[in-house]
Formats: structure tokens, sequence, C-alpha cells
């Protein structure tokens, strides 16, 4: 056998987030050794969802727990359906059909079948596979995960899905603005960013230089990026118009880079209708290469997030990881990360976007503290470490509220 | 809620596949009741065992055992990495590098962390999960089924796996020659269809018409069609070369159509270099729709599988199902499927397969008698129902030969 790369512990957090904060980590986590979770999501592969999850059960492996994720298996019409309905909770407009309810349902009933469930909690991640608590006698905490902006949900489309939620024992959300009128118990959970992942780890001057030369990406420049799906709620096309009126008077280019994940049909159309404005200054890249996310953020003199909507948005939290003060719509969870003007910049417009790309590029020693700003906010409040201690006051106090409702024990299935 | 379309049930086969061998499954299935088996393979999407998977699981959940699907989670590294060993198991090249089988190990390992299984038996399937038996404790039957054509496998990569390969239990391949050296008992297991798939079930010729229509497929003139994915081993090039040469005595058109799996970053590349040869009657299609393969399979006058390789080839199954005698390249588990003259053709050059296209396309009552005994062969053999059994026998089986081995009882853990 080889050597196999050791995967990031808990105490590798020590230089970052200080003794104090690990060794309370590890004793609320002594108390939960060997409990068995299951965190159950729609994809592996693209956004922060998957990213966190990957990195986020890792971690609590390490310290003890038995923590599982299960992906839904489903069809290409199950994940047009859940496309339109993360639009549709993010305030779009939705024909729930009878059809589009038995696709939504029947995948889920499928994936039932096949998850023989003897779990002591398990985690629902977004409205996916949300109906698949149906399926299963409720022997056990059931918590439901929501990465997404709630400001404005679809009524009709979350008083269809409400049914579901509220079998739930607890809701968590990205935002207290997000919490909605439930009787179930809702907890607000910030999202956090793995600093040791290919993503956000260090990179010398020569990896970066040698990652960004593979895709021909010029830096004689300064370069502008936007690291985002293609998807009109990211506002690509806000980007480039920003980009066009800033280069009135500034020099740069301009790299908006995507991929594209499994259960998001709508990205290759987003993608193509903007290979037109692709020049010698614009350049749209729609590839996997989470190497080329870190060196792009960490080559950038300016990187933008001018979402529309924004359950979160951790590609903010990692570009400002990197030092860098971020452009950020001023939506969601985008406000919470930046402080305008101290550690970044709140945008409601192109024109906004593109004063405040020209400030960047003038004025690099500016960039430089607001930078230093932004990646202490991160220190403090978005790594990985901190979200994990989140999931074990749940999971500590979860126990009390099940048995607080039900008014009897856990297990007790008289 | 709402009406959840029905799952097919064992039951639902007794039309096709005869009581007999229906009340035989159940008598063998009641010996595994309650049995929970997991599945572990490397994508849900794209190719024969994901699909084979996705009904098999549901199959055997009907009939009383607890039967789950595991998907390993990876980084674009390490599906590249076991691309190149799929490739180098079928025969080719591989520069089994240092950091290769690190991206490998690393990947498994990390799976295993999330992965607490405590079932029955377990069921790995193909090289990419492969070393994941390495971070359990060996307690229960651990089988390996390898779904690829092990005619001449690479040896370096072969004698690499093998130090994981004979630590299961048992080795289940397609075909009797695909057997290895190995001091692990081997099993052949002939895949299957499942007849109720949206891939196989049967249309009206209105859902025919309309599903074509859908993608601009004329259907004015005979229809030679290959469905497969874009990969060297399915020879899209020489069915292309086939048919021009067929063109020459006959008039049709030609239907290339594929799709691109999770696990297979070479298809995109392969899909663009035939770009080239699209014109007025031949066309490429890289797109995710069963009911468009289903479609094209019941409409066509010709269908192709010119493989290279092939592990089994269930395309070929598929479309014999609809009746047509298929042209498949002479080698794998095709040669099981198509007896050459009497319900297909076997073909080892493009001159044999342009020949079989104008015999085809000229005589259509042949087409038609030779197409009936195709479907017949499915019917007697390639069913769902029947792989399912070869699963019951082997689970059935399997304690005997563990007990052998290790001289004891299972669940004897002294």
């Amino acid at each position: 056998m080889n050597t196999i790369p050791p995967i990031p512990t808990l105490d590798d957090y020590r230089p970052l987030a200080g003794d104090e904060t690990i060794d309370r980590i590890r004793v609320k986590a002594a108390h939960l050794a060997g409990m068995h979770v299951v965190n159950i999501n729609s994809t592996y592969y693209g956004g922060g969802v998957a990213e966190m999850l990957s990195s986020l059960t890792l971690l609590l492996n390490d310290i003890g727990l038995k923590v599982g994720w299960r992906v839904i298996q489903g069809s290409p019409d199950y994940f047009g359906v859940t496309k339109k309905m993360h639009n549709a909770l993010q305030g779009g407009p939705i024909n729930l059909s009878k059809q589009k309810k038995q696709i939504y349902e029947g995948v889920i009933y499928e994936n039932s079948l096949r998850n023989h469930l003897t779990h002591d909690a398990v985690i629902v991640h977004d409205p996916q596979p949300l109906p698949i608590i149906e399926h299963y006698p409720k022997t056990v905490p059931w918590i439901w995960r929501c990465h997404i902006d709630l400001t404005e949900p679809n009524p009709t489309l979350w008083n269809y899905l409400k049914q579901y939620i509220e079998k739930y024992d607890a809701v968590i959300v990205s935002r207290e603005e997000y919490k909605q009128d439930l009787i179930t118990p809702q907890l607000v959970f910030e999202p956090a960013i793995d600093p040791f992942s290919i993503k956000n780890k260090d990179l010398s001057d020569d990896e970066i230089a040698e990652r960004l030369n593979k895709y021909d990406i010029p830096t004689d420049k300064p370069l502008v990026v936007q690291i985002s799906r293609f998807d009109p709620w990211k506002d690509p096309q806000g980007v480039i118009d920003a980009f066009k009126l800033a280069r009135n008077e500034i020099d740069a280019r301009l790299v908006l880079l995507g991929n594209v994940a499994t259960d998001d049909p709508e990205g290759a159309k987003v993608y193509e209708s903007l290979l037109k404005y692709q020049n010698d200054e614009i350049r749209l890249l729609s590839v996997e290469d989470t190497a080329l996310v870190n060196s792009l953020q960490r080559r950038a003199a300016v990187v933008l997030q001018k979402s529309k909507r924004e359950g979160f948005g951790l590609t903010v939290a990692e570009a400002m990881w990197k030092g860098n003060p971020v452009i950020g719509g001023n939506v969601g969870g985008i406000k919470a990360q930046i402080e305008d003007g101290v550690n970044g910049y709140l945008v409601d417009s192109v024109e906004q976007a593109a004063r405040s790309i020209v400030e960047l590029i003038k004025h690099p020693e500016k960039r430089k503290q607001m930078g230093e700003k932004a990646k202490e906010t991160v220190r403090q409040r978005y790594l990985l470490c901190h979200y994990a201690e989140k999931y074990l006051d749940l999971l500590n106090n979860l126990e009390i509220k099940v048995v607080l409702r039900d008014g009897k024990q856990i297990g007790d299935h008289a």
C-alpha cells in the first residue's frame, strides 16, 4: 500500500481558531461519541452544499461521531423539477403541476426503498430529498437543513413543502431573516469554509502561475473575477456589464469561472448564452477544477459575487480568506460576510459594482488593508470548525427538545 | 400526497418469465428475508452498471431483502485515474505512478470514513471502489463484481489490483473467459435488462414519433443507430465508416446517440472529435434522455453495437428486446447475446458491418424474423428477474463458503 495523504483533523485548526475553541469543541464531541448520523442531499458535486458536506463529515468523524452522507439518485426529470423548486424558493414562479409532484415524490419514494436508515439522527439538506421523511417510522430526530435564500419563497410551493417540513424536529436556515412561519423550531447556522481543501489551501506563486497558464489566463493586467455557477441568480450578465463600464477608467481583464452541478440542468444554457461576450479581455470558463478556483482567487485584484439571491455565498468567504475585499450583491448571506467599505463592498446595481471595481484597482494599498480585514472576518467566524460546533450543539440539545415535544423518552415506542 | 407511480414488482415478470421461474425466485428470496446488503459503485448515472443497480436494488427490496446502494464520492483527479484503470483492464496501457495510486487510495480511504457499514454482505462493483475492503474489519461476505471485459487485463494494473481482489470472498465476472488466476472463487453472471424501465417499456407509435420529433430526427428514410457512450472502445468512428460504405448501396440515415457519465471525463472529447462527420444524413447526439433511447431502438431499421471491447453490452439486449437483430462487434459479451446470422450479426471489420447493414436494410422480412428470435433470446435469458436469481443463489451459498474458509460461524467474532 502507498502513503495516503493525511486528512485534516480538528487539531489542524488550532493555529487558526485557537486552543480555547478547539478544546471546547472536543468536549462537546465527547458527549456524542459513536453517535450515528446520516446526511442526505442530492449531489456530491458542484456548489457549496456538497463541498461543505465533504469536509464536515470527515471532520465530525475525526472527533468521534459516525457521520455518513447519502445522495439521492434521480432522473433528469426529477432534477428539472427540483431546480424549478430551488428557483421558486428564491422567489421565482413555478407551475406546480400534478405531474411534477409525482416525479418528485416518486423519485424520493424509490430512494427510500434503497436507504435503510438505522441512525441516531437524520439531516436532510434542501428541498430535493425533503419528502423522504414520509417513508420512515419517526423514532429519532430528523433535521431539515435549508441552504437556500428564503427571503420570499413562492407561497404555492412553500405551502406544498410545508406538509413535509413540519414533520421534522428542527429546521436550520442560513440567516435570521430566512425563518418562516412554522410550528417546527428554527435555528440559524451560518456556513463555513474548509481552509485545508484544494480550493482554499495555501499555494505557492509557482503553483498559481502554472495553473493559470494551463488555462491560458494572462496575468499582464489586473484580474477581475467572479467564480460562481452560471445561473441568472448569480448575475453573470451584471458582472460583464459592470466590467465594461469600469473598463472606461481602468485597464484589466475579466474571468468568469463556473462549473455545472449534476442537479443543475440550466447551467449549460446560461453559459452558452453568455459566450457572445467573450473577447480578448473577457473570458468565460466552464470547468471543474478547484485548484484553478484557488489560484484565481489568490491572483485576482478584484473578486465579485454579484448575486441577486444568495442562500449564503461561500465563494465570498473563500475569496476573503485569500485576502480579497469582495464586491458582493447586497443580498442574503453576502450581507452577513461583507461590512460595506470595511472588508469589501455591497452593491445594488451595475453602476455601483463598476465604481467599486475602479476604486479597488486604482488603490492597491487600500485593497490590501481591506483584504486583511476580510481574512480576519473569516478566521473568526467562517471556518469549518465553527460550523461543526453548531452541529454538535444542536445534536447535544435535540434529544431534549424531542423528548419535550413527544412527552416521552427517545426509544420509548410504546 | 399524490399518487406515486407504482414500482415494478417480481410479479410483473410473471407474464414474461413464467410462473415456475417467479415461484422459484420467491422461495430463494424467502431464505434471505431481511438480509441487509449494500452495493458500492462509483456513479448513479450513465452506463449499464448504474442502470442495472437502480432496478436490481428495487426488485430485491420488493422480495424481502434490504438492499442498499452507495456511490463513491471522488475528485476529477480520481475519476481520471479510474477511467485509465478501466481502459487498462480492457487491455490498454497505463502509467501506474505513485501519484495515481495515492489519488485512488486516498479517495477510497475518505469514502470509507463516511460509510459505516453494518451489513450482512457487501457487493463492490468494478475497480473504482475496490480498495475500500482494506478499511473494514472483515466479518461478513464481501463480493467483487467486475463488469469489465477482462480478456487481456494490463498485467501491471492487474498485479496491483490483485492485492485487493484476493481479500474478497467471491469475484463475479460477466463471461467465462474473463476468469483470472486468483485464489478467490469466481462466478459468471450474465447481466440483464429491466423490461419496465423508461428505456425498455412499451411505447406507442405516437410516443415514439413525438420523442424523435423533439430532437429533429427525420424518419423519412430507414434509421441506422448506435446508442453507446462516446468511447473509442465502442468504435463510433467504425460505425460512421461502415455507414458511409453501406450508403453506396442503400438509402438511410445514421444516428449516434451517447451520454456522458460522471465517471467518464473522456466522453466529451471523443464526441467533439466526431462532430466533423455530422451532415444531413449523419447525426450525433449527446443527451441524457432514456425515452429517446427507447424510441430510437423501437424505430430503428438497424441497430449497431460495434464495440472493440465490451464487458457485456447491455445495449445489445435492449435493442434485441425491441425486436431488432443487432450488428455487434465480435467481442466480449456481445458474442454471448448474438448468434451470428440467426438473431443478429457478429462483425470483425468495418466492411462486414457495412455488408450487414445493407443486408438488413434490403430485406425487411428477414430483419423481422431475426428480430423476433432476438426478442425471444432476451426473454429467456436476459431479463432482470434472471439476474436477481443469480444474486439470491450466491447469497444463499456464500455463507457456507465463508464458514468453510474461516472454519467458524458467521457472527462468531471470538
